[in-house]
């Protein structure tokens, strides 16, 4: 066992808080890693208040590791100690499954083990994530920061990016094919560069006119206003696929009007019951898909690293030091970030 | 214009009752079709009562439409005087979209022209349906009926059949898949049928214990009691595809579990909001998939009667005099028939 500093909440009115645990003694296929750069996930928000009631006090959240390898066990062979890694939002899974043997880990039929609030599957110990100044991690939960890519920019890739990425690349997003894209959050921005990147044309779909400029800086084709009656007309019948990064609860209706026959209209976030009603006419007299997505597999987290650093595309960040990560979350909730706030962890040494 | 006979509903209350028309005078491309079966579907009754509010009285239903031709026009070229054929749900679209070029005319972008309650997009006359002793229908919506079908048992095949038949299609099921069909009425025992003779392992999801020994004999491999929850837990994660064919509002999600990750559940009815509400969670988690279907385009309704006469899939049928009409929509609105009503147009000449 090592000794490992970072923030943990210990209860949900507690906000993040100093904290000193225990990092396992490293197995045989596991890369330790010194981390640099944590990403803000809305979801850390989520565990830390216990939003979903399965948060395991004390909770050190983040799943955005970005780091270098310090050391690497008897079995590693992808990994040597001074390599820039990175760690998403899983650290294991059962690995012989359909689902795991199709490098799709994150749909593991035994459940994938998630990065933070989750239980080892080896010795049972709790899973601590990337708020820390260190982290084991087995080395095929383990991808490869190429050099071209910024570390620090490049850390919500690990999640914003692959969740966007992947459903994209599933559903074969090609030149030729309109996207729209719903919400201009952290996934959102990067799902308007990916789309962009993979040769569609795009469309941000926003309820705010202040948001034109900035969406059309992220390098979207057109916007639509969603509370304009008059423009979603316009966009009726109009697209190939929606990718709807919205994380709270809306009407899908409306955007799936927008929906070309056979369009597919991707949900990656709304973990809750769909309301108001989805409409099965929507789908049912234009052979319409609404599709969820997960992450991505460990293959696809590493594509979407090289993919990234192929196409110049980095996450639009604001650097943070964990000392300030509760006004952070207080921004995060306002929708005040654009778009990802990402921990630098050398400020966890001034503790 | 030619006079015809048919059965007709006044108003919601009025229920069928014999009524004389006219149809148009045949065009260049028309086939003049002289009835001899009309199957009975679920939305004859909805047009009937107006339930969903666009009937235009007098109504003539009847979508599932066999008979032979008496004469065609002077630029049919795939028919000619004596052959059997058949028209489905629909009898024009424009022809030209790119849904009509892909031969997915139900999905046209200016909307197909549907066999009864609609408007002819020539000469603006009301379309009226098979409950009648004739028809006059461009030669695109007309399929041949094979020699080796029974005539009276494949209309079904027109509207039932080809809404079960399409999704199984489109998604390619085939063998090694698991596929489960919810409802056993006259699309799910056709959903069965084609299910298993593209090779899938099939699975019939009933209410009723008391449908367990006819899903057998329909050739289901299984059977669950969805209203089993221990039957239902043991189904979670083992199916590729749901074709669910229960035409009013119920709970997908305990469906939805049943289904593998990346699994497809297809909806073919259920043209009301989805209430208890979709838990999109069940799709995000497992990246499943949520799909309308409707019926099916010209050269798939081709395909699915040649499909039946290969694979010797008929329709189970109980044959009806079309003055029993207003009695046989009262058992079907209590689900007793096995499983579609079909009027012998003979019975028109008793009146």
């Amino acid at each position: 066992m090592s000794n490992a500093k970072g923030y943990a909440a210990h209860s949900n009115t507690s906000g993040l808080a100093p904290f000193s645990f225990d990092r396992r003694e490293p197995r045989p296929d596991d890369v330790s890693i010194e981390i640099d750069y944590c990403g803000v996930c809305h979801t850390d928000i989520h565990f830390v208040q216990n939003d979903w009631g399965v948060t395991n006090y004390p909770v050190v959240p983040g799943h955005e590791i970005i780091g270098r390898v310090t050391a690497v066990g008897s079995d590693v062979t992808g990994f040597k100690v001074g390599d820039v890694v990175g760690v998403g939002c899983m650290v294991d899974s059962c690995r012989s499954c359909s689902a795991c043997e199709a490098g799709l880990e994150q749909y593991c039929l035994e459940g994938m083990t998630s990065t933070y609030n989750d239980e080892d599957r080896h010795d049972h110990s709790v899973t601590y994530g990337g708020y820390s100044d260190k982290v084991v991690v087995s080395e095929r939960f383990v991808v490869k920061v190429p050099e071209k890519l910024d570390p620090s920019s490049a850390a919500p890739i690990l999640c914003a990016g692959i969740t966007t990425y992947s459903p994209l690349r599933h559903y074969g997003v090609k030149a030729g094919h309109k996207v729209g894209v719903i919400g201009m959050g952290g996934l959102g921005h990067m799902g308007v560069k990916f789309a962009k990147a993979l040769g569609a044309e795009v469309t941000i779909f926003t309820r705010s006119e202040s948001k034109v400029a900035e969406a059309k800086k992220q390098g979207a084709d057109h916007v639509v206003i969603s509370t304009d009656e008059e423009q979603m007309a316009a966009a009726a019948e109009h697209y190939d696929f929606m990718l709807d990064t919205v994380p709270v609860q809306h009407d899908l209706n409306p955007y799936l009007n927008c929906l070309k026959f056979d369009g597919i209209h991707i949900i990656v976030g709304l973990l809750e019951p769909v309301d108001p009603a989805l409409e099965a006419g929507n789908l049912v007299f234009k052979r319409r898909v609404l599709a969820g997505s997960l992450i991505g597999g460990m293959p696809e987290t590493q594509e979407v690293l090289d993919f990234c650093a192929e196409h110049d595309i980095t996450c639009d960040v604001e650097m943070l030091d964990i000392q300030n990560i509760n006004g952070a979350y207080e921004r995060m909730k306002k929708g005040d970030v654009k778009y990802r706030f990402v921990i630098d962890m050398q400020s966890l040494k001034a503790n």
